[in-house]
């Protein structure tokens, strides 16, 4: 996992633009039965319209864009397209909340920089550190352990851990609107999967349950893992070596090599996305990009062209001329988070 | 792709071995209704029964081997398991084709191996060039062009090729006990998946129509690719250098990356695949681990402990401890080939 990836850096940042004007909000006319029974949490808008309308068509036998159901992949970014990335990077947080578990078992850390830097909770010293600091972090947490351990790790910290500001388990600052979206486009025969710059084996052990995408639908960054037979009981061991970032040109890569064929919908929401979204709308035939524009500082986060966490630029300068529906979080979604 | 992917040389080999036996010929009782149905191609035999039976067990909610839906994964090998690979690997004749294809654009491949020996047919000549001779020959045929330039020219060869002495297409030349075996599998919510030496995207374009496998349910060796784009026009660029080998030691972590939690069931048919074998049945609850004996010299061909190509040596030793079904293609196989 790169800087980006682990700390979850996006590298670049945006926050809520208002110069967003692709989503006007419309209630002059009674929504339709369909309005009413799909994607509850989005409102009445041309966002939610056109995505609606799209798998209208392309599941539609006499329609011309229909798309045979086995061609029916969506991708979805993870980190501010279905769950939250503020105030960093969730996969970030959990490095950090584990280099304060292990430090015990490391008392070279306590003077020893980037680990030094977390434990005191000195962000500015981690920053610092940079991007082999933040590697250097990633292989002491995430590295080192058989992939069964590494999945019980992760399990765990879901279990326990709560978000700094929200007070909530990192699962429920899931997106409401998506779930929904998910299932839409499932009851639709369409196949969907995360692609995200996160690590893959920091997602797998809950996607499932909490976005109904299975480990094999999982596409992400990864380090690499090596076969061991211990004591006669075979074991993969994580291994300190990375192995591929799944982010920018590296998302269409990730979906050649685990998908196989190009997907027709892809739903992002940072300028780490903008390649996903480019490879998946050039095939032919219809096709939907989306871009999450975080715009809700009551609700959620509002942040784009200047953020550090998913910066937002590149994607909304282009959106228009390239067909890509862009949702204002803050009007096109009645609901942020489950329960809301 | 290495020498044993490539050349499809899997390192070792295994000649039809009579040693086996596993799998006692039954004909003393009538088949049951279920038997009739049920794999056809298979003749009423232990070896049958215990793969009837394994999925009788997971099946069935109310027995103790009761295995949920998404966790019943299976993979299975490709060359050798589910279409032949004499006299050599198909993916080694496609190279071979393909480097007489492109000969008239490299007049110096006249003089220069391993060219020349692919040229002029001389296998002594292509073997003593080695390793290093078939990577070279695997890049030049399978390397500098996009992922669907590639597609295209695996999908005009296969239309058009034909294996060497049985001048059938080599889409022919698949297993039918193995194709009513995938289909007895998707039939009782198992989710199928091909874990092969072979290039990832030298079975994608294929294997859909051919097993009932789609392009994201194939996993195999792999050269690195390269995002770009070109007039507007985003490709992805198959480059001179490998990524991963998928074979051996190499298949669990390829299943481990791909899928990303651990198959119930594999099947297999050299040593290349004990590792993937032995990581699928080193799993808790029932699991079924299946090799293919290659014993019929007059339907098929018979191989395995020294054969060059599929060697099976280590299988065979350790089969029986281990709880592995052998497959003896001859007394278990009513049918091997579709239409026979």
């Amino acid at each position: 996992m790169s800087h980006r990836t682990l700390a979850g850096s996006a590298v670049l940042a945006l926050v809520v633009s208002l110069a967003f004007a692709c989503a006007p909000h419309s209630t002059s006319q009674p929504p339709s039965q369909a309005a009413v029974d799909v994607l509850p949490s989005w409102n009445d808008t041309a966002v939610r319209s056109a995505i609606v309308d799209f798998v209208e068509r392309v599941t539609d036998p006499a329609s011309p864009d229909f798309v045979p159901g086995p061609e029916r992949i969506a991708v979805f970014d993870n980190d501010g397209t279905l769950w939250a990335e503020q105030p960093a990077y969730f996969q970030l947080l959990f490095a950090i909340d584990r280099v304060k578990s292990l430090a015990g078992e490391h008392p070279d850390w306590a003077t020893r920089q980037p680990f030094q830097a977390v434990l005191e909770g000195d962000m500015e010293a981690l920053a610092a550190a940079g991007h082999h600091g933040l590697l250097e972090l990633v292989m002491a947490t995430h590295a080192g352990m058989t992939t069964a351990e590494f999945e019980t790790v992760v399990g765990d910290w879901l279990a326990t851990a709560r978000h700094p500001t929200t007070g909530k388990p990192y699962t429920e600052m899931v997106y409401q609107p998506m779930l929904e979206l998910l299932d839409h486009l499932r009851d639709n025969g369409f196949k969907t999967f995360i692609v995200s710059g996160g690590g893959i084996e920091f997602m797998r052990p809950w996607t499932e349950q909490v976005y109904g995408i299975p480990p094999e639908q999982v596409v992400g960054s990864s380090i690499k893992t090596a076969y061991e037979v211990r004591n006669g009981v075979p074991v993969l061991v994580r291994q300190a070596e990375l192995d591929f970032i799944d982010d920018k040109e590296g998302k269409p890569v990730g979906i050649n090599a685990h998908i196989g064929r190009r997907p027709i919908a892809a739903v992002g929401n940072s300028d780490g996305d903008f390649q996903m979204l480019e490879w998946t709308t050039a095939g032919d035939g219809a096709r939907l990009g989306v871009l999450v524009h975080h715009t809700d500082a009551e609700r959620e986060w509002a942040y784009d062209r200047d953020s550090h966490i998913g910066r937002l630029d590149r994607g909304l300068d282009e959106a228009a001329d390239r067909g890509w529906v862009v949702v204002d979080m803050k009007t096109d979604w009645k609901a942020v988070f489950p329960g809301r």
